[in-house]
């Protein structure tokens, strides 16, 4: 019993440790994102993605299927590095549970032009040992 | 060694039949929430929310905190029968992991002064047994 309570302890100590360790992942792939789109990388920006005809974008034009498209939107909607402006995230909440993560947060353009700014809603999915983006609500 | 994979075929069983069993409790909240919309009953649709002040609505105002507030904006914006219309939710993902889920749907309202629709990013959760939604991300 003893030995069953100790491990126990131990699987709840390591499942805290590894959301932890999860939720920088994420963190850092967030941050990844900001600093390629700062620096024009629309293509690098891309790699927090799930590189699939499955992702999903639901934007002002409703629901957009697919990483290609989703691609070339990003291209079409941010031109050039003026159009693009300095983004900036902000995370409100990020959730782990097992090999998912649900994450809102609020994002803030930066441009000469006016500063568009809303809100994101990503539902993460950890596939073949990397988080990827697999639905982003923005608003 | 047998044993152990006949427990392992059996608690995998389990857990798809788990999953699909909270798909539907959460899809009958949903078909609930469209019913006492469309009888008026914004107290009622209010259920599926989690009664609590961390509630998170994400609308056009951003976000707003709590179960109290969300009540009284959609009181505020839909003082009446006319104004709440017919609501219809298409769910077009929901996906459970363990006592989270996370949902992807479109709505629409049908009334006589047009016909506003959008999508919603549910994140609910399974509190004291029963699902809850306890962020709601509307545009």
């Amino acid at each position: 019993m003893k030995q069953f309570i100790t491990l126990l302890f131990l699987l709840i100590i390591l499942s805290c440790t590894n959301s932890s360790s999860e939720k920088k992942a994420i963190l850092k792939l967030m941050n990844q994102q900001e600093q390629d789109w700062n620096n024009g990388k629309i293509d690098s920006f891309m790699a927090g993605y799930w590189k699939s005809d499955s992702l999903m974008f639901v934007g002002k034009n409703g629901i957009k299927y697919g990483w290609e498209t989703t691609l070339k939107n990003y291209k079409t909607s941010y031109p050039d590095k003026a159009a693009m402006g300095k983004l900036e995230f902000t995370i409100i909440k990020l959730e782990v549970t097992g090999d998912t993560a649900f994450m809102l947060g609020k994002w803030n353009l930066i441009r000469e032009k006016g500063n568009p700014h809303g809100h994101f809603s990503l539902y993460w999915k950890k596939i073949k040992g990397n988080w990827v983006i697999t639905i982003d609500h923005t608003s």
